[in-house]
């Protein structure tokens, strides 16, 4: 095999979710579409290379002069920040159209196996933001698991002394979950959440 | 979202093997890890749109002047041709060094379902050779599926007229594999080719 293909398929089996195999597969794939389909790749990777940036307000990731579209778009409630863990959380809350808020996108959670410790929540730029812009509430939305759930309450701990009000997305039975195949976590977190 | 990212995301989930949520999360990580990732893999794919070829005579692909690397080594058997289904087999079978001859590609296999007849098997292009380099034999090294093993008897039947003698690879029980797991199909040719 060529040394160049060889390299390509190292660099495609480190991304998240592909192994060699399935990383030969697709450098394979791009080779025998060299014009319907590496070349348009190519492009698109340079331009989003050449154009997308990291928001220096929220985090997101977009196309941008100065911030994303969604801190410039001012018809969304300033007083409503959505602290979420990643881009892509962001972006499937944005799919439901369900917030008109704007967003807080954290570097990472409090993870002692990682070594994420507070500073990955840039809480500072989050004050400091509720305090320019007069925030009534901050809703976080993290994942239900240990990193997520303890990050949640060093957020809430950090605000408490705040005029900010703080609130977690609610949990429970998801829609369309049929009780006998939730595990008993979601369950005892439901019965005891019910209203 | 940027539509650029949209139309990266949506390039990458029509590559083999992904789909529109896990080529969210390969762009995302790629966004993110821009100088690390992003550019090396640019080069990468850049180079090897530049450079890499499909081989005229066997079907590799490879980066050469001519031809590819292994049709170019005179130190391999001349009078051997393994035919495989694709460029992926040619490799699987190198990486096992058990093989010293030269290969045939296919296009694909016989299938009515995706429309490819004898055409795609270039055997005109195989007999030529078998001519020109006095081959003694051919060994077909295709899938044990439906689609293989007619394309396999299809060969076969082309070449029982000349002198050139025809083998296909043995089937039986996987190295390793137990007798209680293997398939009753595998287990009666495993019978049949007792030996």
């Amino acid at each position: 095999m060529s040394p160049d293909i060889e390299v390509l398929i190292q660099k495609f089996s480190r991304l998240p979710g592909l192994g060699p195999r399935s990383a030969r597969r697709i450098v394979i794939h791009l080779i025998q579409h060299n014009e319907e389909i590496l070349e348009p790749m190519l492009l698109g990777l340079s331009k989003v290379h050449d154009n997308v940036k990291v928001c220096p307000i929220c985090g997101n990731i977009d196309t941008f002069q100065e911030v994303c579209s969604i801190c410039a778009d001012s018809s969304r409630r300033n007083d409503l920040i959505c602290v979420v863990e990643s881009v892509t959380d962001l972006w499937a809350i944005e799919r439901t159209s369900c917030f008109k808020g704007y967003y807080h996108v954290l570097k990472g959670l409090l993870s002692s196996i990682s070594g994420h410790g507070p500073e990955v929540l840039l809480l500072d730029k989050l004050s400091n933001r509720c305090k320019k812009n007069d925030v009534k509430e901050i809703i976080i939305a993290l994942s239900a698991t240990v990193e997520g759930q303890t990050t949640d309450h060093y957020i809430k701990n950090y605000f408490k002394e705040t005029q900010v009000k703080i609130s977690s997305l609610a949990h429970g039975i998801p829609m369309g979950g049929e009780l006998d195949y939730l595990d008993d976590g979601t369950l005892f977190t439901a019965f005891s959440a019910r209203k």
